[in-house]
């Protein structure tokens, strides 16, 4: 057997398979291992007429097969499994060798792996992988993390197998070092969170404040996919809601249990900005979301509780509320942009990664879930000015919501006063409204953590930090 | 020297040195060691007369001075520097000795060094003590974990210390085994940043929206005061806003810079929550407005954003939104531990500790930051039905919130249309109307995760998990 293979897959999986036959069908040489060897038999003989394949029946056999730099890209269950097999294939590798993780790890571990191999003299690689079954295949958004030399050996092949954005830039950059790229990968999922329950809150409205059927959602998801909110999950919430469910002939979207379940990327992309100290409500608010309608026992046991219903609008109240909900979503939508990049910001300056935030936008144009017109507006703001303390800092984007905010305020209103719950809306609109305040209620807070346990405060006309003597003579002094 | 101390603590700081003069005044012998022994001489020249203190320069010292079983606390900081002083006394103790955490660890650490001692015989004992260095002198509610016999030696001594309720009840139960007392310390240092977030609403309102000046809105809280928000930070909350600046002849609360500081516990219940799949959307919203108030930069930069100023109203209108507001901060207390006590459930239900949710809100009526006559009603809540799924599930709760609700939503109208942030009250009203809810847009969520996935979903109408094949004719398959 020739070494001649520039990259081994392991772990064949319906997202390894995918990859491998799309580095195949982009002309390489694509070495495959499984530990179940049928599988990868099963994968040469049913596709082995796209491209190259090398049958591996041992993690020997794969490494024997590459060509140097060994490039080794790992496709099992994140956790426990990536590392076993590490393990396994590190001690066959050789200095400048890379190991590819393309699954959904921690980037904690990603970091901790990292280091580890370093100082085996190999590269490893963690990379975010967006799009699915269907992106492995054809095209993802492909966010690596890694050493700038493994980038320069492995980002051309990578380039080559990524989505491509409509103006034809693959979806893939060199994200930073070590878990830089998991990283990304974790706020990008939690920013999926944030859009889809966005638009399920204004689907919601849409139906219960509006009065409009599924199939007329679908028709105004349809509209409003020709805009401004152009995207895949507005595009694929308009097939979802105009399906007709063929058992029952009612919409699909009425036939389906309403409990959603999630995973843990989003999840840690809460946790992570906790530690970080970012405010990410509406992605937070997304995940509670989730979780709440998954609690049949505790829903059921406040269907009582009392609460308006909603009185639906006649027929051209309605299309004018329609369009005051684009424009609430729409600025909702900035908002939660707003704070997923300021994580990514955040995760930069504490790990080092020196993240190009506009390149991330640009990146996450095609092949991922959440790619959308919209993120090439994000990337036009970054890089007119890499510095952007914060996107309602760009004034297009600050123009847009101030256009949409009379609207998005009418909006919250009517959700409030007929009880449609819109908790990803509100936590927008008041993250908004905090961050333009003059002054918040911190103070007090500030004020009573003092009285109560002598936290101290600052002032806002000298320097220094400060105690009140709120058991004595409530004279201050210097702490 | 006798072996004649009931208990020892070592680790002198403000909490350390109150506790021990807690436990002298109430006639138990104290021995007493500190790492830099001057501050453990320091407590006995000042405070021996208060009672019995055995001083101790050496750990050693501090175990020889013990009756049997020994009692040793920590009192040291959380993390590592507890590790290290577990590591010191545990080689000179015996099979039955206990070790006593009162800092503010993370429950999964106790859970470990619970673990950990238990297998060389010793009890270790993590406990939360709240109410600051006041109640540590004159009497904190005091949650302690660990073993049921560890608590028959040790409950007297606590009960005797803590704070007493009005009824007279000691505020200390034992919450479970190993790491539910701090896990239950925690869930109330996240309900405590509820309360505090929720009552910063409240005086903003009353602030923007009303047109009153602090001392007003100090009047408004001593009068709330004696009703049903009756508690330690309402009443606090009054002589902060009541409390005029003697440099610059203002009220205080006008010249304490407005960013509010966040530790760890806070966090911690927002993260573990995550984990345990519990939305504690109120909690959340009171952690991130504080790290968004300290982010000065990030408000630099949104000044300019549009937005409507409030418009207050004249003097009748006022008092008649104060009444409102007061309805809007109780709906959303209530629904703050709603979230909380689901947090305690499910985390006791995860980790085996059989806790009981009613003795829990009995002994945070006294000692700590939240204790409130609220409390009183939770625990009869509990008492009246052991497995209440819910507070919002009380009768008496839910009552409230049913009269409480057309203000609620009033209050969050006028907060939306002037642009007043409520981060709180929101999170806690979409809460409430998604419980409430027939249907939630999660089965959108199921549809769309389905679509770009394959995640399948489940049916209303039969049971089984489901797939459609949306890139192909669209017909369902059982999966």
């Amino acid at each position: 057997m020739s070494s001649s293979a520039q990259i081994g897959v392991t772990g064949l999986a319906v997202m390894g398979r995918n990859l491998a036959r799309n580095f195949a069908r982009n002309g390489y040489t694509v070495a495959v291992h499984n530990r179940t060897p049928s599988k990868m038999r099963a994968l040469v003989e049913e596709f082995g007429g796209e491209g190259e394949f090398v049958p591996a029946e041992t993690p020997e056999e794969l490494v024997a097969a590459l060509e140097r730099p060994r490039r080794v890209m790992i496709m099992v269950k994140a956790g426990d499994p990536t590392d076993a097999v590490i393990q396994e294939f590190a001690p066959l590798l050789e200095p400048g060798d890379m190991i590819i993780d393309g699954g959904n790890a921690h980037f904690a571990d990603t970091r901790r792996r990292e280091r580890e191999l370093r100082e085996r003299g190999i590269h490893f690689v963690g990379t975010g992988v967006s799009g699915g079954e269907e992106g492995a295949l054809h095209g993802p958004s492909i966010m690596p993390g890694g050493s700038a030399e493994a980038y320069a050996s492995l980002g051309p092949m990578l380039e080559k197998i990524s989505a491509k954005a409509a103006d034809g830039a693959p979806c893939v950059t060199h994200v930073g070092a070590d878990g830089a790229g998991h990283f990304v990968k974790m706020v990008h999922n939690g920013i999926e969170y944030a859009d889809m329950q966005l638009i399920g809150e204004a689907y919601q409205l849409l139906r219960d404040v509006a009065g409009y059927t599924p199939a007329q959602i679908a028709d105004i998801f349809r509209t409003w996919n020709t805009g401004r909110l152009d995207s895949y999950l507005i595009e694929i919430t308009a097939e979802v809601l105009s399906h007709v469910d063929a058992r029952t002939g009612r919409p699909f979207v009425d036939v389906v249990l309403d409990q959603a379940e999630q995973k843990g990327t989003g999840r840690w992309t809460v946790q992570i900005a906790l530690d970080l100290g970012v405010p990410v409500s509406g992605i937070a608010e997304a995940v509670f979301a989730r979780s709440l309608s998954g609690h049949a026992g505790l829903r059921e046991a406040s269907r009582g509780l009392a609460g308006p219903s909603a009185r639906p609008l006649g027929e051209k109240e309605a299309a004018a509320f329609a369009d005051r909900v684009e424009q609430a979503l729409y600025a909702s939508k900035i908002v939660s942009y707003t704070q997923g990049f300021h994580e990514i910001a955040a995760g930069g300056e504490e790990y080092g990664w020196d993240i190009d935030e506009g390149a991330v936008a640009a990146i996450w144009r095609g092949g991922c879930i959440i790619r959308a017109v919209f993120l090439d507006r994000i990337r036009s703001a970054y890089d007119a000015r890499p510095d952007l303390p914060s996107l309602l800092a760009d004034k297009g984007f600050a123009d847009e919501i101030a256009a949409a905010q009379d609207d998005w305020r009418a909006v919250l209103v009517a959700a409030v006063q007929q009880g449609v719950p819109t908790p990803g809306f509100s936590a927008a609109l008041a993250y908004y409204d905090a961050l333009r305040a003059d002054r918040l209620p911190a103070a007090l807070t500030q004020g009573q953590r003092d009285y109560f346990g002598a936290h101290t405060y600052k002032r806002t006309d000298t320097e220094g930090t400060f105690h009140t003597l709120w058991g004595g003579d409530r004279s201050e002094v210097e702490a």
